[in-house]
């Protein structure tokens, strides 16, 4: 596969996240300056890191190349710099058409993890990261065009669950900041390790909407993105996933929604509402979704929902009880979406699910039941994009 | 000084922005555990990288402590770390009344610049880099409190002058996103090397303007803070600072204020449209704002504006031109705000600024015109957030 250089130019990060100079070599290794990252015909990504004292330099890419069964492990094998005489490392990471999309990128230096300041960076992995986009024709939807923008709201308010400021991240459709009309809103939980950013950063959805839009292929509506991962205390075992269901929940029902429909022109009826996650998100949004009918009536689940062994739940996991009524389902939900890549390591879960819900008959129950199984070539944020993509296409239609 | 475990545990950073578990060590260092970030009572701050192989951690402070004379240098003296035999480095940066509010950090690891991915990171010296907030009890008045909290909005535009999808990054009070009222706008222009977030990561405008609103100490408008660096190709020579005057007031008037008054709900008049700007940002808006009398009826310029010999500015400068017809500016301008502190190395400029306008008259011919000196133990972004402050509350009252 060969990109043309249009493609390769096209605008796929927000310029002003970049350095301003793309040389840093310049003025910190005096007698070079380097280009740190650069798009190949090819594909490759070439990156480079100035280390003039460092013996080794490696770079390892997150979410990596299935193997022949189709698994896809959670990350590449490492990719060495090659040391030139400037002490300026240069890692080449190799392209396949498995590789594109949103990666995010371990550095070492010396075996020390470390962010490399001339490349992109977002929160991930618990911590503000490294990642590159690989291009991707496929993933064209999602980058940037001269269209109508929405906004993308960093919002402060305030959680009775954990006593604190907490902040979520809102999408609104162009035409939102100047109208005076309502919307229906969309409540979005991000995986495992990520947070309220990522929904923006890795998997687009402000762009792919914008796109959309564009096109008339959606009905505008607010997408609210929450932090599912909210800490208490300040020490480590605190700070970690022990709270992803019973205080997400509690946050979102007894905190945000209120918030958001004090505070932005919200529909406020349950079928102008929705609940949706992916992969760890997406348990809690499938727990929190069943849990409250009165509350939602639309769902969307990208990657597995139902089946997960290594998963806690505070509050227990309302799903089988729920499938033993499924004209319930049908009655209490307008739109159920889920949607998956054979690349993940939970497709197996996935799989089950739709067997589970087939022979429940939510297919022949619910007319708003959507299953789709993306591309087998597609790492998984790439296949969150199209579930995404596919998904706002028929949401909230009337 | 001793702080209090109260204070210190304010919340100065959106929790979301840190990382979920402080003590990285663990995991990546498998036997040994650290905290990454801690701030003791007297105020020192406590920073620990873990890196093994490494035979020198140091960090520098941008924005130094004053010499005798009261100079503030660009950076203080490097803090080297204390290796334990985990491969720990600890770095006391020492603290002083001079040393507080927010203060960037670079860190070199056996010589290379990198970001710590545990520590806070913000757009500063053209890339990402990891800053920290020393706590102040004087800065309190910035930091986050259980008060309505505004919106801030990362919003793209398309450019006419760049011809690329441009961000502009825009504060609206609490109440906008529910109400249907039009408000003044505020254009604000940041500093050299730093981009359209810094107003809001190192400012924290959007928490001093929630805390006055909440306490009824300024009326609601609209702020706009957008990219005054913009970038054309991708080399070295063309992404630099050749472009911050023309191409910023291009951008400005042709593409960024018709795409605000369509999209959001300003008012129009240019007696509810201010430009302001900090450093070189005030620099810019000075000469944008005496250019463009039928636009801005309001100025705002923390830090010096007039004389500034290392300037390139493709438009020529305007207030020569202006200061000879001060009754002209008093008719022509309602506001204009002038601060600074005597720490920075163009507090010459500044003095030098307010004895031309005292020569002109302006103080006996502007109600609206407002100098400000503030305390000299302030760092640089201490003063722009007290200008800021003060500011605020006097802009946009009828």
């Amino acid at each position: 596969m060969k990109f043309e250089q249009e493609f390769l130019k096209n605008q796929v990060f927000e310029d002003s996240l970049l350095t301003v100079n793309w040389y840093p070599g310049k003025g910190y290794l005096p007698s070079s300056a380097f280009r740190c990252m650069e798009y190949l015909e090819n594909g490759d990504v070439v990156i480079r890191i100035g280390a003039p004292k460092a013996h080794e330099v490696k770079i390892i890419a997150q979410f990596g190349n299935p193997d022949a069964n189709g698994y896809c492990p959670w990350q590449d094998d490492p990719v060495y710099g090659t040391k030139d005489e400037a002490g300026v490392f240069t890692c080449v990471l190799p392209f396949g058409r498995t590789h594109t999309g949103s990666r995010s990128l371990k550095v070492y230096i010396d075996g020390t993890l470390v962010i490399w300041p001339y490349l992109p960076t977002a929160f991930g992995s618990n911590r503000i990261q490294n990642f590159i986009e690989i291009p991707d024709h496929d993933m064209a939807f999602s980058y940037i065009y001269n269209v109508p923008h929405g906004a993308v709201i960093s919002q402060k308010y305030h959680s009775s669950v954990t006593g604190k400021e907490e902040r979520c991240m809102i999408y609104t459709h162009p035409g939102y900041q100047k109208n005076s009309e309502s919307y229906p809103v969309l409540y979005l939980l991000h995986g495992g390790s990520d947070n309220e950013t990522s929904w923006f950063t890795r998997n687009r959805i402000q762009d792919i909407l914008d796109n959309l839009l564009a096109k008339g292929e959606c009905v505008p509506f607010i997408v609210v993105s929450m932090n599912d991962m909210y800490t208490f205390g300040e020490d480590s075992a605190e700070r970690s996933w022990n709270h992803v269901d019973g205080s997400t929940e509690a946050v979102l029902i007894n905190d945000l929604i209120p918030f958001i429909e004090d505070n932005y022109r919200a529909k406020t009826d349950k079928w102008n509402r929705g609940i949706g996650g992916l992969s760890l998100g997406a348990l809690q949004a499938c727990d929190c979704g069943f849990r409250h009918p009165e509350l939602f009536g639309n769902m969307v689940f990208l990657t597995s929902i139902l089946y997960h062994d290594q998963y806690r739940n505070a509050l227990g996991r309302p799903w089988e009880e729920a499938l033993r009524h499924p004209e319930q389902i049908a009655e209490n939900y307008r739109f159920i979406f889920c949607s998956a890549t054979p690349q993940e390591d939970h497709f197996d879960y996935f799989k089950n699910d739709e067997k589970l819900m087939k022979e429940a008959g939510l297919e022949e129950l619910m007319d708003g039941y959507v299953r789709e199984v993306h591309d087998g070539r597609f790492t998984r944020w790439c296949s969150w994009r199209i579930g995404f993509r596919d998904m706002a296409r028929l949401i909230f239609r009337d």
